[in-house]
C-alpha cells in the first residue's frame, strides 16, 4: 500500500466518536459532525461533551462540517448516523466517494416501513461498493475508558474485512471478522426488542432465573427469524448476537432495558417516548419485526408480548403471564 | 397407566429439595436425606432449614432416611447428590430398582480422575436404565418461590422425555425436551469454570463489555468442547448452555462467580476452599475441562487462565492481560 489509509467516519454520536477516536490510532481519521460547535470541540479539545462527557478523544482524530472535505481522500467510510436519516446521509455521500470505498455501518436499526438492513440500503445508494458493519457488545463509553472489549468486523469478502480489522483493533478492543452480514447486522435490531422485555421482568422484581430465561428464549426466538432472513444460526451465538443482548440486557445504562422498566412500571409509549431525550430503538423495531415475523412465518412469543406492550394493547404484568401460558415443547420448538 | 406415578429422588440438598417439591405438586413424591432430622423437619413442618430456609415445600413431599423404603415403588429415580458421591449412591441403589427405571440427574460435575458425565455414570452402575437429566438456568430459592423458570429434561428417548416432562412443569416453571444429552450435560459443569472467570473479571471492575465479553467467548469455547466431545452446538445456546451460564455469571448468589471475585481480591484457592462451607464445583471442573481440552485439541484460552488461576500458578490480573494478548481472528474460530 503506497500510503496509510484513510477513515472517513460520518456521524459523531457516542459510537460514531468511539469508533473514529479507535481508528485515530491506526489511521489517518477525519469524522463529519453537523454541528461547528462540536467539530470545534474534538479538534481544539480532543472532546465530545454532548455525547461522551468528560472523556478524552485520541489526539491525531480530526473533525469537519464539510462532507467534501470528509470524503475527498476517503479510503474506508464508516456510517455513524442513526438508521432513520441513513439512506438520506447515502445519497449526498453518492456522488462523493470512488466505488469501491468500503462501507461500515455502525447502526442498529431496521427502516421502518421497508424493513431494510443498513447493508441492504448501501446497496441501494451506493451499488457496488463492499458493504458490512461494525458491532458487538459495545457501551461507547466503556470502550473509550479503555476497557476490555470485542467487536466484529462483518464484510461478505474475508480479504477485505481481513484489510479492516485493524483499523479497529487495539490490545484493549479485539476485533473478530465473520462473513455473514446477514446474521451480523440483525443481531443488533432484534435484541433491542427483547431488552425491553428484560426489562419489564426487571421492573416487576422476576429474579434471575426469569431474566435467564428470556435472554435465552430471546436468543432462541432471534436466531430463528435470523436464520430466516438469511442469516447463519451460529453468528446469533456471537458478539454480535448473543454478546449485544447480553450486554443490553444487564447494563442500567441500555436505553431499551429502561423502557421495559418504565412500561413494568405501568407507563404508556407516549409517556415513555416523551421522556426520554433519544427514542430507544427497540420502541420502533418491534413492529418491524412483527412484520418480519408474518412474513417468514417466525413465532416469536416474546417479541409479539413486547409489540402488544408498545401498541397498548396490554401492560407488562399481562405480557408475562401471556408468556406462561405457552405450552413448553423441544428445545429446538419455538413457545 | 394404571396406579399415579411415583418419582423418588435422592439426596435433600436445596436443588433436590426443591425438584421434589416440584414433583410432589405432580406425582406421588418421596425424597431420601441422610439425616433424621431432616427428614423429620420435611415430614412434619414441610421445610428444610439447611438449605432452603425459611421456605415452605409442597405439603405433600415426604421423606425418608431408609435407601430401601424410598426406592420400594419407584417410577422415576431423580438423583439429587453431588457429584463426588454420586457412583457410591449409585451402588447402593443398583439392586434396589427395576432395571427399565430412567435415572435423571441434578448433578452439575464431572468426574475427578474418570472425567465422566454423570449419565455415564449411571450407565457403568446401572446399566440398561434410561439415563438423563433435568438442567438449567434454576436458582432453587427463586423456583421453590415461584419465580417464573426454565429447565430441559434430557434423555436420549424423545417419548421417555416426553413422559417426564409434566412430573417437574407447572404453570411457573416451564419442562423443554432435548434429546441431546451430552451437550444438554456438559453445560453445567463448563459454566462453572467460565463463571470463576467473569467473577474475576466483576471483582476487577472491568465493566459490562468485557462481561459480555467473557460469557460470549466462555460460550464459544464451551460450546467447541461440547461438540467434540460429542454434544450439539445448538445444545449449548439454549437454557442448559447459554442460560445456566448467564445465571451463573449474573446471579450474586453464585458460588463459582464468588470463587473468581476472591481471586480478584488476591487469595488464593486454599484460602478460598477454606472460607467457603460448600466447594464451588468450578474449581475442581476446571482441571477436569483442561484434561480434555487437551485430549481432544480444543483451545480454550478462558479455562485456561482460569486453572492457571486456581493453581496458583498467576492471578486474576495477569488472566486478563492473557486474554487481551490473543489475537482475534475469525469470529467461529478459537482465541
Amino acid at each position: 500500500m503506497s500510503r496509510p489509509m484513510r477513515v472517513t467516519v460520518l456521524g459523531a454520536g457516542s459510537w460514531g466518536t468511539t469508533v473514529a477516536s479507535l481508528a485515530a490510532r491506526n489511521a489517518d481519521t477525519l469524522i463529519w459532525a453537523r454541528r461547528a460547535s462540536t467539530v470545534e470541540q474534538i479538534n481544539r479539545e480532543h472532546r465530545n461533551e454532548d455525547y461522551l462527557k468528560g472523556l478524552a478523544l485520541h489526539r491525531k482524530l480530526r473533525a469537519t462540517t464539510s462532507l467534501e472535505e470528509a470524503l475527498r481522500d476517503c479510503d474506508v467510510l464508516v456510517m455513524g448516523v442513526p438508521s432513520h436519516s441513513f439512506r438520506a446521509t447515502l445519497k449526498q455521500v453518492a456522488p462523493l466517494v470512488r466505488p469501491w470505498v468500503p462501507v461500515i455501518s455502525l447502526a442498529k436499526g431496521l427502516e421502518q416501513g421497508t424493513q431494510r438492513r443498513m447493508t441492504e440500503i448501501i446497496h441501494e445508494e451506493l451499488p457496488g461498493h463492499p458493504a458490512g458493519l461494525l458491532a458487538g457488545p459495545n457501551i461507547a463509553r466503556e470502550v473509550l475508558q479503555g476497557m476490555a472489549a470485542a467487536a466484529v468486523v462483518a464484510m461478505p469478502d474475508e480479504t477485505i474485512a481481513r484489510a479492516l480489522q485493524p483499523l479497529f483493533s487495539s490490545s484493549v478492543f479485539r476485533v473478530y471478522i465473520n462473513t455473514d452480514v446477514i446474521g451480523s447486522e440483525l443481531g443488533g435490531p432484534l435484541k433491542n426488542v427483547i431488552a425491553i422485555s428484560a426489562g419489564m421482568g426487571q421492573g416487576l422484581g422476576v429474579g434471575e432465573n426469569t431474566r435467564a430465561m428470556v435472554i435465552t428464549r430471546g436468543l432462541a426466538e432471534i436466531t430463528r427469524l435470523g436464520v430466516a432472513l438469511g442469516g447463519r444460526a451460529e453468528t446469533f451465538s456471537g458478539l454480535t448476537g448473543l454478546g449485544d443482548l447480553l450486554t443490553t440486557c444487564m447494563s442500567p445504562l441500555s436505553r431499551n432495558r429502561q423502557v421495559g422498566e418504565q412500561y413494568a412500571a405501568g407507563k404508556t409509549t407516549a409517556e415513555i417516548v416523551a421522556s426520554m431525550n433519544m427514542v430507544a430503538e427497540g420502541i420502533k423495531t418491534s413492529s418491524v419485526v412483527m412484520e418480519l415475523a408474518g412474513t417468514y412465518g417466525v413465532d416469536m412469543p416474546i417479541a409479539r408480548e413486547v409489540a402488544a406492550v408498545v401498541k397498548g394493547e396490554h401492560g407488562a404484568v399481562q405480557a408475562f403471564r401471556g408468556l406462561r401460558r405457552l405450552a413448553a415443547g423441544a428445545e429446538q420448538e419455538s413457545g
